[in-house]
């Protein structure tokens, strides 16, 4: 039995309250936020090269164990100790509560539109899945100016996607017609769906060089037929998050495009809630939790 | 029933005899080449930027309909109409036999090393399989100045790998050693394995970015887990031949390396012993046809 209760929260924004001697870049009343690594071994070819999300050595925010052999702790705790590192800091003019969720769901997207070479205006672009992702997806795509098309499983999602979250386009998966006509027609897809489902049909979608970029962690395999990516020179690839270099980048690319998430802001009483309308899909997009202002006095 | 017999040959060397009124860049006496694609729309994406052999109109040198409705006919035939477009010219100082095999195997090797910005000397690949483009791999590979390791079932091709081929590396794929100490260490597979097989344990030998490129047209689905590639920002992908501006550019890449293919040159009375040869992979590592030379007088 462990004598350290879990605390989850991945995407983290406060305000500095303290800082270490060494610390620089930080003052106490600095807005700042930290995602789901807080370690790395510093010393790998990842760490070395600013992309310590994919150091083998990471440490992650909660359920992880810290340099000092203690548990790692998460966001909904009222305070967190991380390292300069892995801090970033929220630019002036970007809401708190708009920060959080993109310091996860924000950079899973903006960063391998950046490294896959696909972040120019006036490409087209997929979202497949529109859940905590997958809206961020079309936000961070529309903002680069890219033509985006929501792929779902139904026409549930139509209207939000296309007046809400302002798609160009949406797809039905079973539409044969629809999915026909938009053969060859996109230059990525962002693949959010956490299940396992057949890739085929949107490797079909996709153009030469077409990237197919998974995002949800699936532990069952999934499939697919090899002339699908070779007759189109097309890739089946994937992110991890996003590096903190990339995260501030992002964040002040986020800031200069006006660009908000779509949240609901609740007190820390309304977790167990929460939890129960997530299993549900019962939440546009992400539920932000007030956790200082959910302080007990 | 056709009237037609089918002619294969897909990698096709020969002299030129007779050259239509348009022709600008041939001329009769020339020795030419010619690989699996004769023909295109010359109006989609592909067509208009050098990358034919991706068109969806594209023609197959044999088994397929040509523009005038008549089939196709391979390298195989005693002569061969092909049009300008679809014809290279072999460098002199490389030898016809030789040349043969580059102009699929060859080339389905150079085209994604280029495309995929995998040019660069000092990169560290992998062969997995050693037939007919596993072992261009190998050649071209080297002559760019990798580190190449040879990936295979069995030991049984190691003295082969290591000393004829030049491979730097042997890794034997059941080796649980072997294979857990080069996690990590590859910047790209080529995949040449043309049955069902797991994709998991190569995935782990590449290296952050890495890419496992699969040349063999596998029609039963392959499978892999998605954290493989997302922890690693991995791509599974594929390539399909190259464009005929690259079968020139590979040609005189060969030429200047000194490249030659490993083949055996054989005459067309022997081509059914070939074919069960070839069907026991009793080949180093392709046949090459002497068309010309096996004519009845």
């Amino acid at each position: 039995m462990s004598h350290y209760p879990m605390v989850p929260g991945h995407e983290v924004v406060g305000e500095v309250l303290e800082v270490g001697s060494e610390v620089t870049k930080y003052r106490v009343g600095d807005r700042v936020g930290t995602g789901i690594v807080v370690g790395c071994c510093r010393s790998c070819s990842p760490c070395n090269s600013d992309q310590e999300q994919y150091c083998n050595k990471k440490i992650w925010n909660y359920n992880d164990v810290y340099t000092d052999g203690k548990p790692t702790q998460g966001g909904f705790a009222g305070e967190i100790v991380v390292g300069e590192r892995f801090v970033v800091k929220i630019p002036d003019g970007l809401e708190s509560e708009q920060a959080a969720p993109l310091m996860c769901a924000g950079v899973t997207v903006y960063s391998p539109l950046v490294r896959f070479g696909l972040k120019q205006s006036g490409l087209r672009g997929g979202i497949l899945g529109l859940g905590g992702v997958g809206h961020m997806g079309v936000k961070i795509a529309k903002a680069m100016g890219h033509h985006v098309t929501v792929i779902s499983s139904s026409d549930k999602k139509r209207t939000e996607a296309l007046e809400h979250l302002g798609a160009d386009a949406y797809l039905v998966s079973s539409d044969e017609n629809g999915m026909k006509e938009a053969t060859d027609s996109l230059d990525y897809i962002f693949d959010t769906i956490p299940v396992v489902h057949p890739l085929e049909p949107y490797l079909a979608l996709l153009k030469l060089d077409g990237k197919l970029i998974l995002t949800g962690v699936i532990n069952a395999p999934l499939q697919f037929i090899s002339p699908m990516v070779m007759l189109g020179r097309k890739s089946i690839t994937g992110s991890f998050i996003g590096s903190m270099k990339e995260t501030e980048e992002m964040l002040e690319f986020c800031k200069e495009k006006g660009l908000t998430s779509q949240i609901e802001v609740i007190k820390m009483d309304y977790v167990n809630t929460a939890l129960e309308r997530l299993e549900k899909n019962d939440v546009r997009y992400r539920f932000v939790v007030d956790v200082v202002g959910s302080k007990l006095d």
